[in-house]
């Protein structure tokens, strides 16, 4: 139950590029579907028109000259956008939000990773998100070395990797672990450097031990 | 002597549609460059490139479910790259800058006009505007019957009226009033309902009066 909708749940998931918290939130999503529970997959930014656009002007390179503060801004903007029209319908009817990404992305990117004051971005998460919180995070942890191994086979990836530079990454990373520790009733730090069935049913398993009872909904005991 | 860079003075001119602001602005402009004073003239949002791309987010009217959270960041993101890319060096050259609305406007019309909660509208654009505040405000205010009977005369921007709204223009000219009445050492409240050139003129012995010393400017004074 979601306390601020009194509903469904946001659940999120994070890490660097190559962590493989893609993979493992479709992996986590498709389970769920199995499971007969209504849901919704969104990445962030993205997954609905406005919120492309801009994701769009993020990742135009012919912007290089895009300041930092612009930057957050348009990523919360994309969110603000995602959260009125998708997150909290959805979790008002009573879904799953299983979401690529949300504001600890941010925090880790551009507070940690371009190092703007971390007040501000927590102040600009909180207008972008709505002020809604995840009910729980996944953050797939791997270590810097692995990540390289796993980029390099990717070409495009790898090029965005050199871009940003490896100290860049490595702040990200340092970021993502700290909110983990400062948060870890919602955030739970997931190894990566495992085989992926193996992080799935990890994920799966922590996942229900919490919330057992949000899949077994009322109506459908007797199904 | 602006205290935030120690150089130029930021200078931004308010006011509702109609209410003559862009015009007056225009005028300040060329009596500053009558007087061979170094300036940017500008106006929010745009005067860049990814300004202007996140404009025309702003003013496609195919994307008319855009949520309010997401267009008072997508004002932000466009003012804090007008801000870092373009205000911020003009001043530490000791350039004057004009521009066409700041953050006030989002103040007014997303705070007072849709009524978004005022203290995180304060807290996005302290965010947006790198903490800057502009050296002097000049409100241009005239009463709703009056911008009415000006917009009529411009088709597109009436029917831009119409769809905000009357009730929502009322309510950010209430807001320009209340940051006049907060702020009187900086917000100068200008009537508009009187010619053109006297409303020039009064602008230009508001600003003289308080900042004559930036007109004489060191090693010009034997020119």
């Amino acid at each position: 139950m979601n306390p601020q909708t009194g509903a469904g749940l946001l659940i999120t998931f994070e890490g660097v590029d190559g962590s493989g918290k893609s993979t493992q939130a479709a992996l986590f999503a498709g389970r769920l579907e199995q499971e007969g529970v209504p849901l919704l997959a969104l990445r962030d930014p993205g997954a609905n028109a406005i919120s492309e656009r801009i994701r769009a002007l993020l990742l135009d390179r012919a912007l290089a000259e895009m300041s930092p503060w612009s930057e957050l801004l348009l990523y919360e903007a994309a969110r603000a956008q995602m959260t009125g029209q998708q997150i909290i319908p959805a979790l008002a009817e009573g879904r799953m939000v299983v979401c690529d990404r949300y504001y600890d992305s941010t925090t880790a990117y551009q507070g940690y990773g371009r190092q703007l004051d971390l007040e501000l971005v927590q102040q600009a998460n909180r207008i972008g998100s709505c002020s809604l919180v995840p009910d729980v995070t996944f953050l797939i942890d791997v270590e810097m070395e692995v990540v390289r191994r796993r980029l390099s086979a990717r070409a495009s990836a790898a090029d965005r990797m050199e871009a940003a530079g490896l100290d860049f990454q490595d702040r990200v990373r340092q970021g993502y672990l700290q909110l983990a520790a400062a948060a870890p009733e919602r955030v739970y730090l997931i190894p990566g450097n495992r085989p992926i069935e193996q992080i799935q049913s990890h994920i799966w398993h922590l996942f229900i031990n919490r919330f057992q009872r949000h899949l077994n909904r009322p109506g459908e005991e007797n199904a």
